[in-house]
């Protein structure tokens, strides 16, 4: 298997390699070779070329099996035209990756992290479907000296691929899908209300589908997360609602996220670059690890390893190995070390 | 005072109602006369002249001294052409409403209603100041079979206007603002940026300023609420936000908001029509209540009546004459009476 690694910035180069080592041991365990290539993505990709998405980072990413990618950005490349983002939406459009997965869960375990009071969160379990090349993100944008504007753009092909996955991935779980719009008030959300309800009738009936404008849906989330499977919803609102739901286990350093096209996976931590602690060992690995073990299942189809690779991160959470941002006192390579070690056990 | 009441629909009539009885407790002991006159709009304006925002309504609203809305909407409207809330963005329009301002507030002890840990949640105190006649909401929308477009547009004037009632509002409170956008992918969240670093350096450098992602500001509502003050931000993320953020107090009873043009301001509880516990005399009144506070402050001038009403307000909340939403037994109408006999006292 051939796997590019994009590290990236800030803490991106220290969880990208807890990824690659957590791979290897996979390798290792269960007989597979994997090939890493590393290119280069974000701030760093500027400073080192001018560009935050270099045409051979682009060619090596089109020719991969899978993408691991650490985390762009920072404030050191905040005030310059060119941006570390740019990278990323650069990326995410030109391999057409245009589903992103965000799983969430709140084991009873863990609970008493969470911001919100335990009854209310314990036992939460989404994974939240955002398109991800569409909308304001890609839209035509004009700017004159006292004006500007941004188009909202979807067509009929763009949503149903998204619902699609989002249809499919309910069947999996729990069958019940949640579509966020804002159907009472802009036309892309009614084309989005009408098609998944038309998807649903032709292909998904046996799936249950409710819908939910996304002010109430904000509201939602944090007054009944429970109430949740799979929510399914267009690139803004899922920017706001999947980092809204991603802080109610009480730590971002859990969770982990796949961006898929036909074919092609991009995984990387939710977590960001952190570059006030980069450099410094104490960034959480697991959300890496958990993007890889998405990786292994949805990009390379070896769900045996997924497995393996999930359980030895719970295992080590349970053991109470942890970095500090849980409460622990580990480096995160000591933590990559004991999954490691799991995964050989 | 001529005040037009704009009941609409569900529990909005009734709640319109306690709004009126407290007006009218105000205007015997501070020796003030207000007019009322009833109108219509929202579903019933539907059903009884097949137009959400009829032409005499709007007259109305156009002369009134203030406007005071109970609520739109209810399932009954769903699945026609017409529908409530295009009452609702008519009237703002047609007003001029370009500030919607939301106040929320967690008292240490209301606190354990929230969803939030208490620890978390107690003592937090904000001022949503949301853009409420431009954006998506506004914007030119088209549609053909299979793919739908919505402008989202900004001028400058139209960010500095809003961004002012921000920081005048901040001058009153703890002279912050946090100012939200989405700046490292839209071109309206730039030209945002830059406006309100400008009106900021020119006319406020005594009130702190702040710029956050509208992704990490939903973050930001749920683990640290404390940490703000007033918070500006465009129409369709103001949206989003504001009800975000009107979850955390527990209970959206209590919540009340005015939304101002130049001279004019439309008062309303941010509840909506609640058509389950419609007629039966069960809805709380306090967001309303709230709400025409905010009215004698800002619309009619009266800064110690408007006082009156909160203080009126509180000392019925601490006496424990609630709703059942808020755990008590007593009917809506039975607070409204103990919070007039409050103003008589
Ligand atoms: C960095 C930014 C462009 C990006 C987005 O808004 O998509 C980020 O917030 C994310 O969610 O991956
Ligand atoms: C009903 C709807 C059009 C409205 C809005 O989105 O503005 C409502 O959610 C609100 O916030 O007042």
């Amino acid at each position: 298997f051939n796997i590019v690694v994009l590290p990236g910035d800030g803490i991106g180069p220290e969880v990208a390699a807890a990824g690659v080592s957590a791979l290897k041991a996979i390798g290792e365990v269960y007989g597979h070779t994997f090939n890493f290539e590393e290119k280069l993505i974000g701030g760093i990709a500027i400073d080192e070329r001018n560009d935050p998405y270099p045409a051979d980072t682009d060619a090596a990413c089109q020719a991969a099996d899978a993408v691991l990618l650490g985390a762009v950005g920072g404030p050191k490349w905040d005030l310059q035209p060119k941006r570390p983002e740019q990278g990323l939406l650069a990326v995410r459009k030109s391999m057409g990756l245009f589903a992103n997965l965000r799983p969430m869960d709140v084991p009873a375990s863990q609970a008493f992290r969470s911001p919100l009071k335990e009854e209310i969160v314990s036992g939460a379990d989404m994974l939240i479907v955002r398109e991800l090349t569409g909308g304001l993100y890609f839209g035509k944008q004009t700017r004159t000296e006292d004006r500007a504007v941004d188009e909202c753009v979807y067509t009929v092909e763009e949503i149903e691929r998204v619902a699609r996955v989002a249809f499919e991935a309910a069947r999996k779980r729990r069958n019940k899908v949640t579509s966020v719009d804002k159907a009472n008030v802009i036309e892309t959300s009614r084309l989005w209300r009408e098609t998944v309800i038309k998807l649903h009738k032709a292909e998904y009936a046996d799936v249950e589908l409710e819908h939910a404008l996304v002010d109430s849906m904000a509201m939602h989330l944090v007054t009944r997360p429970k109430a949740f499977d799979v929510i399914v919803t267009e690139n803004m609102f899922g920017d706001i609602l999947s980092d809204l739901a991603s802080v109610l286990p009480g730590s971002i350093g859990l969770l982990g996220s796949a961006s898929l096209g036909s074919g092609k996976g991009l995984y990387e931590p939710i977590h960001g670059s952190a570059p006030d602690i980069a450099g410094k060992d104490l960034a959480n690995p697991i959300g890496t690890l958990k993007s890889v073990a998405m990786m292994l299942r949805f990009s390379l189809n070896l769900s045996a390893e997924a497995d393996a690779l999930d359980a030895a991160i719970e295992a080590v959470i349970k053991a109470g190995q942890l970095t500090r941002d849980l409460g622990g006192t580990l480096a995160g390579s000591e933590v990559t070390k004991a999954i490691v070690a799991q995964i050989h056990a």
